[in-house]
């Protein structure tokens, strides 16, 4: 059976990324530090870490995302169609199908090592049946928080799994809002000094 | 040396408490599914919990309290003064004195047990001061979220204890606001299903 995840860092006051988002800084002041535990994870002590960065690499048969995530803003992709090709470079950490959510109507992107982005304007849901179709396999969604929420909204997240990292950031952008209720199931679990890493089946 | 701690039930989108507290449901709604774990921690397979429970519990020289965790609300223990003795019966689970913050005076309580309460109207720096001088021991700030935040702010907390609920509340009273930095540093944690527990250092 192929299951649909999410797998977030998160602060412990529950932001994904601090405050004052640009094109230069795109995670926001202080969102750094919620990936340093996997940045670092090849080093020595990370040992705990580097199995939770094994865990969020490993290999999905397709992902989706949201637009904020493939683009900086909404404009400046949707303005730009043919340049912005998303932060990653030549070679995105992908290696499968990513399923973009967008309001603008754009051809796939075939990237080196595996990584074809596609554009698709139906919609969540529209975009969870192409990637459960087109990987055969564990279909992630990447981010942004919006998108996840709303895969956890619609019942259509069956595991999510947690980096919380021992810093405040005071603001930013949250992983919840209100009014969203689920409850969850524990899989598995680690600490490092770095994070705390969850992992959660959802009970819908 | 002694330290001031703080230890709160936190769920998973960051809620000390339910949304609608009211005098019969002081925690809120779906706000007691953050307590559970201590509640059942003498239950088989409750091992972690229990060890989380024993730190909970273990014996403080004084503790620093909050009004609204003495008293439901402001104003129904401050117009009825020799009424209302906490929410804890004649035996509450503290054994040490308790200072609480309140805007009114009122006459030291002794109740069974060894729980004192007193009553502190200069504010939390001078209540900490009362509670450190007291006690001869750890100070443990007992809550609510308001008096645990204030501490944090004025860099008075030395440890904090969290434990995660897997539960989203979707709205309440949350622990963190907007504003609050702050880093920490690992001391211990440990997963059972019913909550990720974890203990910091907090980095002044």
């Amino acid at each position: 059976m192929t299951i649909t995840t999410a797998h977030l860092s998160v602060s412990l006051d529950g932001f994904v990324a601090g405050p004052n988002q640009t094109m230069a800084d795109p995670i926001g002041r202080g969102g750094l530090a919620l990936h340093q535990w996997h940045f670092d994870a090849d080093e020595p002590g990370h040992e705990v870490d580097a199995r939770w960065t094994a865990e969020l690499l490993r290999p999905r048969g397709a992902y989706v995302m949201g637009r904020n995530m493939f683009g900086p803003v909404r404009d400046a992709w949707s303005t730009h169609d043919g340049d912005w090709r998303g932060w990653w470079g030549d070679e995105p950490p992908y290696h499968a199908p990513v399923f973009v959510l967008t309001h603008h109507a754009r051809e796939p992107i075939e990237m080196a090592g595996g990584t074809t982005f596609h554009f698709v304007t139906e919609g969540l849901e529209r975009a969870l049946e192409l990637a459960r179709t087109a990987g055969g396999g564990d279909v992630d969604i990447a981010g942004g928080a919006s998108t996840v929420r709303q895969a956890l909204r619609a019942g259509e997240l069956d595991e999510f799994a947690f980096d919380i990292v021992p810093v405040l950031l005071g603001s930013g952008e949250r992983l919840f809002d209100e009014g969203i209720r689920a409850g969850f199931e524990l899989l598995e679990g680690e600490h490092s000094p770095w994070a705390t890493h969850v992992r959660y089946r959802i009970c819908h």
